[in-house]
């Protein structure tokens, strides 16, 4: 897979797409990614990217040209048919689906803006799908790019071993995780459950079960709504409503 | 405000926090950052600072060791009572409100895990906060942390001026922001929506508002319904259902 990225800000990526797993996939050869400075593309004499919006108002918007030139030069040069993902507030949320769905791409370009907002015609004629990571307000585009980046890289063949990939489990069954604990098992008074020292492996497995399904209805009920629930489920949540 | 990051990666955080936003709110003295390797802090021989799960299973678990020292180093010497934001999925989901509580600390402590799980006597006794940044799987805590001190550091006082505020106005009423225009009208034949031309605000804002209400009812369905509709946008999303 390659990655390429618009940005004013090619600065901010290095250090996180240059360290751990994303390294590790770059080593690899399953991903390559560029920052472009689509300033770079601007016909404007002053160097300007954005502008001030039709009909009035506060705020700059990012001009449909260097943009669009950009993204044309990338698409020449990467002779691909490339995903082009804007970040922004109003895109469809992330999830896990998505990034699996990326994850089948061989190219993919972001669009970074960085307060501004975008004028629509790149919307309507350049972008391909539109990205939100999450309801809250952000300085820019970058971190967004960078965060559905590691979500994705990190589902390519090879990237990640055994070790690494056994945590989500639980998460991609539905349920919060349950508890860990490791060595000591007295730190400093505080104890690690006997269960988890019994050698009776159902009875482990079941204690975490239990223990998953419990912080996930005691912190996302969301999820319990969307879940269809084993008998063992329906009971375990009727101790707790009766508590 | 200070803030504090305990991370087995250091190197990920100075491109994203020294550049843009991050950097100016530093210059202005609102806001400083340090990284923390809590490897440094491992009573380990080797330098270990997680260890295999009690009970069994794939994966490693943080220790508690390296992780309550570090804290309570970082404590010491900040000598305030900080928030200790533990970055995980099975966190409370960041918003807007999240980012503006967390704005109001004067010491932020971010507790950033690498695909390993965290033993829970570190979750019960040295955590104040869980925070995930959304459902969908990460290679770690960094970019999360990142996220979430990006959202908060921009309330701060000072820090943004009036022209790079202005956009989230339209997000924060619970609406997705309506389209953006700006030079040049004509854009390879693709043109800007006549109304902005008229010089009618009125008008202006009624076509932004109608827009920014469609958006959302069409890719937020879960927005709307967390909305008080006025009369204006009940018709509205009548016209729509009827169409």
């Amino acid at each position: 897979m390659h990655i390429d990225i618009l940005t004013l800000f090619p600065e901010m990526f290095s250090g996180v797409l240059n360290t751990s797993i994303m390294k590790k996939a770059q080593d690899l050869d399953a991903f390559s990614y560029e920052t472009v400075n689509f300033r770079d593309y601007t016909e404007s004499k002053h160097l300007k990217v954005d502008d001030t919006p039709y009909g009035g108002g506060a705020g700059m918007v990012l001009s449909p040209q260097p943009i669009f030139d950009a993204v044309d030069a990338i698409k020449d040069k990467q002779g691909k048919k490339p995903r082009v993902i804007l970040m922004c507030p109003q895109g469809e949320p992330h999830s896990q689906a998505k990034a699996e769905e990326l994850a089948e791409e061989d190219h993919l370009i972001f669009l970074c803006g960085h307060y501004e907002g975008y004028d629509e015609r790149i919307r309507e004629h350049v972008v391909t799908d539109e990205i939100s990571i999450g309801d809250y307000v952000l300085t820019g585009g970058e971190l967004g790019a960078m965060v559905v980046m590691d979500s994705v890289v990190r589902l390519l063949p090879g990237v990640l071993g055994n070790a690494s990939s056994a945590p989500e489990d639980s998460f991609s069954n539905g349920l919060l995780e349950h508890p860990h604990y490791t060595r000591p098992r007295d730190f400093r008074g505080m104890q690690v459950p006997e269960v988890l020292f019994s050698g009776n492996h159902a009875k482990i497995d079941e204690w975490r079960h239990k223990q998953s399904l419990k912080r996930t209805y005691e912190r996302r009920k969301d999820l319990i709504e969307q879940r269809s629930l084993t008998d063992q489920e329906k009971q375990w949540i009727n101790e707790w409503q009766n508590d």
